[in-house]
Parts: C-alpha cells; sequence; structure tokens
C-alpha cells in the first residue's frame, strides 16, 4: 500500500486509529474546528513538544510506529514531571511526500498505542505537508499540585524513577546494527518504546518539592531543578548504574556513567523528597544541599567523598 | 543583530517578549516543564495548527513578524469557529540554523501581538532545530455552548463575520511587488495580519446552530457544515463581492468572485442562524435548504434564480 490519499481521507482513517475516548470527558473529538473537553476542578497542566527528523530522530534508525510512540511519550513526560493526569492529545504531524497511507497509519498506530499506556487518547491535531516529517505534540493534563522545578530544599534526597543512559545506548547499538544482541535489548526497547512515568509523578505529587523529567540527560535537567532551587544536588555515584546498563554500554563501547549523566530521552523523573518519603517505585540517587561557595548546580560524590563538580551537558539545539 | 544564542537564552528572551498573562489563570508560564492553569466551570476547546515554510508561506513574501502574527491567528481562528474564548496559547517553532535571534524576536513579537489581540497570551511551547520554518500553535480556551459543524437547518439563513477573498488577492498583489498600490492596502493587510473573529463567534454563540472559519476557502469551508448537517447551503452571489476586494480584483488581474468562493486565509467566521436573528456584524450571504434530488452541498444563486452546484474547491494539502 503506497496510496497517498486526501487529507479528508487521511483525517478518516486517523480517526478509526485514534478510537474514541472512554473517560467521558471528551465532549467532541477529530473531525471539528477543535477538540472540547468537559473541566473538572483541578488546575489544567498544557505542555508541547516537537520530534524533527534529523534532529530528534533519523528515520533509517527508527520506525513510524515507534516514531510516533516516541513523539507521544516525549510530551506526556512532561506532565509525569508536572504529577499531572492527562485528559487528551493533540497531534500536529507534517509529512513529507514520500510519506504514504501505510505510514501515516504506522505513525497513528503508534501514537495510539503510546496515548492508550499513559491512559489518554489522541483527540484532535493537524495534518500538513512539508520537506521533513515533524511530529508536535501537545497534551492537556490536570494535577491538584502542579509539581514545579524550584521547591527542592537542602537536606531532602533526590529520586528517580525509570532508565538513565539506557535509551541512549539503545540509539548507539541501533547505528552500529547491533540490536538483536542480547545484551542490547532493554537498551534498544528504551530507545523505541520509552515510557513517560505518569504513575510515578502522581505517586511522588503529594511528597516531592520538585520534579523533572529526563529527556536530555540526567546533569542537564537535574541542573535545572538545582538552579532553580538555588542549590546543590550530589549524585551519589554508586547508584547510577544497573547491570542492564552495565551491559549495553560495553556493547556499545561507550562509559556508562556518562551515559547515565548525560544520555537524554529515558524519560525518567526525577524528584527530590523527604529522606523518609521516598514513594514507591522510586530509587534514591543523590541528595540535596546548600550551595557550597556559593556555587549551585551538580556535583557528583566519589567513593572517596570529594565532590566532582558536573558542567551542564546534554543537548542544546541552538548551542 | 545575527546572533544565533542557546536554547535558554531564546526562551529567556521569549518569556520577555510574551510577557505575564493578567487574567489571573495561568498559574505556570514560561520555564518549567508545562504551563498551569486554573479551569473554570465551561467545557474546554482545544486546537492545533501548523503553518510550514513553501506550504504556508514563502518566506520572500512575508516578514518574520506576519508570519509569528498570521500562525497565531490561523490557529486563534479555530477558536472564533467554536464560539468560544482563549485561556492561553503554546507554540512550538522548528527553526533552520540560519534564523537568528532578531529574526525569532520578530515571529515572537508577531506572535505576542495577535495574542494580545484577541485577549489572551503565550504561555508556553517549545523550541527546535529543522531545515524548514514551521510553527505549530495551539490554543485553548473555553465556551458555555461549543457550536459545531452538523447543526445547520433548512429555513436558516447563512451570515459572515470578516472578509472574503481578500487576503488571498493580498498575496497574488505582494507576489507581483504590488503591494504599495492604494488599492491594494487593504488586500496586503487582509494576508499580512488577518483577525481571528473571536468577537463575532461569541456573539453568535448563542443563536448558531452551527459555525466553521474560513482557512481553506468558503466553498471548501461551509461545505464542511453542510456535508456535516446534510443540507444544502445556497449563496447568495450578489452579496460576495465588495468594492475593497473588486478593486484589489482588478488590481491583480484575478476573478473576485472566484476570490471569494475559493480564496483562503481570510478567517472570516460563518455561521448558520434563523432569519430574524443575526447576529451584529455578521452580514447574510445565503440560505440553508433540504438537500434537492438528494444532493447536499454548495450553490450558488444565480440573478436569473437558477443554481449553480459549486465543486468542492480550496487547498488540500495531501490531494
Amino acid at each position: 500500500m503506497t496510496a497517498r490519499s486526501s487529507e479528508r481521507a487521511r483525517i478518516d482513517m486517523l480517526a478509526r486509529v485514534f478510537g474514541t475516548d472512554g473517560s467521558g470527558r471528551t465532549i467532541v473529538g477529530i473531525g471539528d474546528d477543535a477538540a472540547v473537553i468537559a473541566p473538572g476542578r483541578e488546575p489544567l497542566v498544557w505542555t508541547l513538544d516537537a520530534q524533527v527528523e534529523g534532529i530528534h530522530f533519523r528515520r533509517d534508525l527508527v520506525s513510524m510506529a515507534d516514531l510516533g510512540y516516541r513523539a507521544t511519550m516525549a510530551a506526556a513526560s512532561d506532565l509525569a514531571a508536572m504529577g499531572a493526569s492527562p485528559l487528551g492529545i493533540l497531534a500536529g504531524l507534517v509529512l513529507p511526500a514520500y510519506v504514504t497511507d501505510e505510514d501515516l497509519r504506522a505513525i497513528a498506530e503508534g501514537q495510539h498505542e503510546a496515548a492508550e499506556e499513559v491512559g489518554t487518547q489522541i483527540i484532535g491535531g493537524n495534518l500538513a505537508r512539508g520537506q521533513e516529517i515533524s511530529i508536535t505534540t501537545t497534551v492537556l493534563g490536570e494535577t491538584p499540585r502542579p509539581l514545579g522545578r524550584s521547591g527542592a530544599k537542602p537536606g531532602e534526597v533526590v529520586a528517580i524513577a525509570g532508565p538513565l543512559g539506557l535509551s541512549a545506548a539503545g540509539l548507539v547499538l541501533i547505528g552500529r546494527g547491533r540490536e538483536h544482541e542480547a545484551d542490547a535489548a532493554p537498551a534498544v526497547r528504551a530507545y523505541r518504546r520509552p515510557l513517560a512515568r505518569i504513575t510515578a509523578g502522581l505517586a511522588a505529587r503529594d511528597v516531592a518539592s520538585a520534579a523533572i523529567d529526563v529527556s536530555d540527560g540526567l546533569t542537564r535537567d537535574v541542573g535545572h531543578v538545582a538552579r532553580a532551587s538555588g542549590v546543590l544536588v550530589v549524585l551519589d555515584r554508586s547508584t547510577l548504574l544497573t547491570p542492564e546498563l552495565e551491559r549495553a554500554a560495553a556493547l556499545a563501547e561507550a562509559d556508562p556513567y556518562q551515559l547515565a549523566l548525560e544520555g537524554g530521552e529515558d524519560y525518567a523523573v526525577v524528584v527530590t523528597v523527604p529522606e523518609d518519603r521516598v514513594p514507591a517505585g522510586f530509587k534514591r540517587i543523590g541528595r540535596v544541599v546548600p550551595p557550597q561557595d556559593g556555587k549551585i548546580g551538580i556535583a557528583v560524590e566519589q567513593t572517596n567523598g570529594t565532590l566532582a563538580w558536573l558542567d551542564e551537558r546534554g543537548y542544546d539545539h541552538f548551542g
């Protein structure tokens, strides 16, 4: 099937793939000028994220279904970081002429699968022609208590839910054609099918003082929390690796610590919480301390107890 | 100024341009994982629209400020068509390497001006690198009574608020370098600075049975209403032209009727209403009748009283 149907036919197809929202909150879905949602009583949380060909993904390294899945999870992850539950998703697709109906269906099926995985639906969006594929996803959610970046307090601990470094290792292994080796499987899956940690965000919502999702790398993203909160975050080096990451890093001939500190797109959620209130599903990876010599930011505690300061790393789209 | 700053510096600049929302409804704006909005009691209306370089605009024919303005209005217009008031806007910008900080500031100023014009603010978004400029805008609004496309009833009249054909004429005149002639001014302005008819949508909200905005052309967009409602819409040919359109069409050497019927991007709002309840600011342009010989769609009544059927025209992104 290499058909390239009209816009209307494609929208009809998308409406079939995306189905209807079972929440009862969606009053108008795909096919009108806008989606309509019944409001609740909680604050609305609203985010937008774009995945652009050649920047966020290489078409030769990701299937269309995985592309739709990843784009949806990347956006939903921002809601996890706010401790919010998603209410619905709109997706804007920019598609070059070579994208067939079959390709579009695969993208949509990936989007739908990801939306269902986090308990919501695609309820609208936009189709446009362009020279490169891009998927812009906006997610609306709600929470009684939005988690910000600026509330981390000295004395608290830093805890994480989700993998570190695995997605970056997976991308390297796919690029080298080693994705079918046994040690590659968890990393490849982490890259292709990341999970927005909505459940973890909800579990942390009532205890966390700050939260963020790891999209650009642990150092960079937790650095946002440290700067916004005016604190120093000290990571415990001994907690950052897992056997899965070590095996994948060995296969990728990469430093597992560097992957854990700088690898992005794992979409783990990192929170700061009182030491005795680490939520279920989270692992302690560090602590929050006052600024040292006026310095705020991130450091790693070495096995001998000294601190190694970390530069801000990770991906800057315009740097 | 041809600087190309880091992502963080650019986001700081955007936060300054966009300012803060005076409504008191925005709890968290630019700079966290997501925007947070206090909910009201009314249904939420939510739309997304993309403007892509080479498809929706030519960079040599539109300034960066106008680009930001038009992209914002195009998205806000969907809320006008639902009879909704905007609560906030998120904007996703995909920018090639050649886009300078000055260009970005101009885009943002255009977006900000358009948002203020319709009574709202840009409260978040996303920046990404890409090979071509695209702006994806999502607008959230609310209304006690969302207007759909499917409620038009025989016996009602069709009424419009806003221009017809002027934007298309303006684009032709800009392309031919005739934008500075006196007869071109209203058309050029209609193209560069279109207005989302939020006020008109609100005025029609409690009386209209159906509504749509004219983004792809009158025939095509009102055709959506006719098909969704299972009716025939008969346009009155004598009402479609204005002196401004006739003068601009003459200068563009174009048929003013064709511009009125097929020209897009005017963002007029078209509603169907009882004959005695045409809202202030709307002009009657036709009537709703039952299907004739099983046909639904659009026809134009000629001066001799016969009907000329209109094919669906307008822009199909994949046709």
